[in-house]
């Protein structure tokens, strides 16, 4: 399923023979090595030569290397050098630390810095909760990880885990204009992440967890949400969790089937698995089978963590302790949040008619969709190149743009609920169909209608600090004069 | 002292009747009061009444309020409201965090984020130095404090603390394009100081320490130097000492003499004065005496912290035991970081000849300069409203700005030197006089001095990792195609 990727994209800067044909001649030989070119740009012109940079989407670095090789063996072509564009990108990071306000002289300096800042200090020392307003804290969150269970790479530690939490970081902004910083923590001790999380809070109004692996991931959360008063959200929980509801209440829809009459079989009882279960049975579903890499989990065996039991106690009511493929059969709805390739075409079969099948293990699926659509009512991925991409940048954009709006403390499952909705509500009745069941990550709207849902949950909640539909307001911080 | 400070604008928004001297006699009022007027704006004009915003500079709240009635005294006058500049200007916080890459499209996504993103994690996992490259961590620093020895505040916390670091953070970025992030810890204990910023250093390139309290500011810095592998530099201590070797260097230009052959006494033992002592000692002065609350500081007492002792041990060759004052006596510098009026105009008459007063308790200097001028020949304060402001912003950002050029492992004595001298030389032979020894905060080209200079010591002190001159190289993130 290797499709030339944009992700994998690089530039050959090519001399060529100068002739009528040499540019489509490149064209042609990298189309034949099975690029995909994006762009073709002469950049030097001479008498007898042209100097061409061939900008090609490819799959992976071999291929790249085989692109190379074709047009160096062109008669007369010589590849000077190749960049990779995804690399040049993040020369130097995604990031930057911008000021909001101008520093151009002395009366500038003397506002923003000393000695007009101490005056802003003394407020915050006398009245903490004026640091909502007087701060970055108002708008802006952590991105902590501790590199343990980084994208599909695991345990790459916290050094290489920043470039995926630069990047969170920038969807963060571009989606809801929340301002996200990077905490990438060279330590992988429970207590130690929680100490320093709560040790860091005062500069943030929330935290998301990012790529920490299970089980540690659940007991950081949990203490931290009782221990801190912002809110902390396990992005690898709670955001898959959001956008798999949000799809599976309108693939329902498509199939005319309702959430509580549902056989659904997850599988994966991972951090991502654990939170979509959580969340389908707050939402109503009442026949749900979780099956790990030994199979069912039941209630009548023991685990020894809290989370399976906790899994062993609130699902399998039949108390079914076969493989995975046999809870499959006459199954409505499959969630897979696991690992490549852990269904075939002969499982799709086996379930019930008009199934709906979710295989959101990256980049490799639980089946390949093609095959699964033979059999399947609805189908989707995590991939963006088939339809219906589960992705979690619908959710967690707009889901910390609300809670920072309504100055959240905490977060309830009812907020997780109203966020799926705002998602699946996004795509209207006439818009529906069993390749659109969820919006793109590209619909400008996602981000405010998840937020505001969101905001106003947090308000019903009473764990809102802010005024409802507060904006920053001149007043709250006149002088006493 | 107190005068009327931009740090202190306010505008009240002013009721007044339509008439042709409405707004002159506004501003007589407002002067009378004793404010600075620095904007008239009518924001409304009716039939009867004009509505018109005055801004002016007020030295404190109670003067404000003065002014606010002084007003309403008027006839027909009403103030609607006040709002106060310096809490307007802090509203939501003063950085935000920008993507430095466009994120328009699937494609922009696929490179910054998955799937592309994998690939540079990789690359990072199999090289840690390519960090330095390929994430934020090459232009990035901390500003790291524990909210205990703020300005001149003392001990008002990580919270009140924000928005001091992030007007720090505001002016590395404005005067030396280095991006900088405020950590404000919720602990004062040194050891888990030292643990968080280990642990979070995977992001960072350096960290600036930043009004911590003595002594356990020297115990973090010289920690964190032996266990990471980024500069760390502790400006209160450090960025004082540059700015005054620079300001001094030049005061002996003006008064001929030599740094080896004069007597210096420094008023002040905390964090400040040590980091001046031996800075000045890295430099060739050889007549020093260190004065602290109990009087000079000599090899024949005993003292229980380790930053005294070195100071007992290194200084004060005679072994004088006396006061400050009676220090004072045939010194030909002063300088103070301790606190307000510690001296009077008797202890400067009693100087030698051609005497040099630096005054920098900030924001009451050890004597009032006017009144040290009449017998010193050069005075300096810390402050922005008399002549020879000693301001640490002529330090910090380019010696950052170097320090990551250099990609910086360490922080040596010549470095601090380097950067000394790269301010002191700012002031050419024909603008150096007595009430100009030290360039203006807004020099434009201070900071690159500053930064090139501290680049070239790191490379000849072998603490560079980058090469010399080193540029973004795309060749250097090429695929190995």
């Amino acid at each position: 399923m290797a499709n030339p990727s944009p992700g994998n994209s690089i530039t050959l800067r090519v001399e060529a023979p100068s002739s009528f044909s040499a540019t489509s001649e490149l064209a042609a030989a990298v189309g034949a090595a099975g690029a995909a070119i994006t762009a073709l740009d002469v950049s030097e012109s001479h008498h007898e030569t042209l100097v061409v940079d061939v900008t090609c989407n490819t799959t992976d670095d071999e291929h790249a290397a085989r692109v190379k090789d074709a047009l160096n063996a062109l008669d007369g072509v010589t590849v000077q050098h190749v960049s990779d564009r995804t690399f040049l990108m993040h020369l130097g990071g995604k990031l930057e630390v911008v000021p909001k306000v101008a520093l151009r002289n002395r009366d500038d300096l003397s506002r923003a810095y000393t000695p007009g800042v101490a005056r802003v200090c003394l407020a915050i020392a006398e009245d903490p909760a004026a640091a909502r307003n007087l701060t970055v804290k108002r708008n802006t969150i952590a991105v902590l990880t501790d590199g343990s269970a980084v994208l599909g790479l695991g345990n790459i530690g916290p050094a290489a885990a920043l470039p995926v939490m630069e990047g969170k970081a920038a969807l963060f902004k571009q989606f809801a204009n929340v301002d996200a910083w990077p905490v990438c923590l060279d330590t992988q001790d429970t207590e130690e992440i929680i100490m320093i999380a709560k040790a860091m809070a005062p500069v943030y109004g929330g935290i998301n967890l990012e790529d920490i692996a299970a089980p540690r991931c659940f007991e950081i959360e949990n203490r931290l949400r009782e221990e801190l008063d912002i809110p902390v959200f396990h992005d690898d929980q709670h955001g898959t969790a959001i956008v798999t509801l949000a799809a599976l209440v309108n693939a329902l829809r498509v199939v005319g089937k309702k959430l509580s009459d549902v056989k659904i079989v997850v599988s994966g009882v991972g951090a991502a698995g654990s939170a979509i279960i959580q969340l389908l049975k707050a939402q109503g579903a009442e026949h749900i089978v979780a099956a790990g890499r030994s199979g069912a989990i039941h209630a009548g065996e023991t685990y020894s963590d809290e989370h399976r039991s906790w899994i062993a106690a609130n699902t399998n009511e039949e108390g079914f302790s076969g493989t995975l493929h046999e809870a499959l059969v006459g199954a409505d709805v499959f969630i897979g949040v696991s690992a490549p390739h852990v269904i075939g075409e002969e499982q799709v079969a086996s379930m019930a008619k008009d199934a709906i099948v979710f295989a959101m293990a990256n980049p490799t699926p639980e089946i390949d969709p093609v095959i699964a659509a033979k059999h399947a009512a609805v189908v989707a991925t995590g991939r963006s190149d088939f339809p219906n991409q589960i992705n979690n940048v619908l959710a967690f954009p707009g889901f910390f743009r609300g809670l920072l709006d309504a100055g959240a403390s905490d977060i309830t499952p009812e907020m997780l609920v109203a966020a799926a909705e705002a998602i699946a509500n996004r795509v209207a009745d006439d818009e529906l169909n069993a390749s659109y069941i969820i919006p793109s990550v590209f619909d400008p709207h996602v981000a405010a209608d998840v937020a505001s849902a969101v905001a106003a949950a947090a308000h019903a909640a009473n764990v809102a600090t802010a005024a409802a539909s507060e904006q920053p307001e001149p007043e709250a911080a006149l002088a006493n004069a």
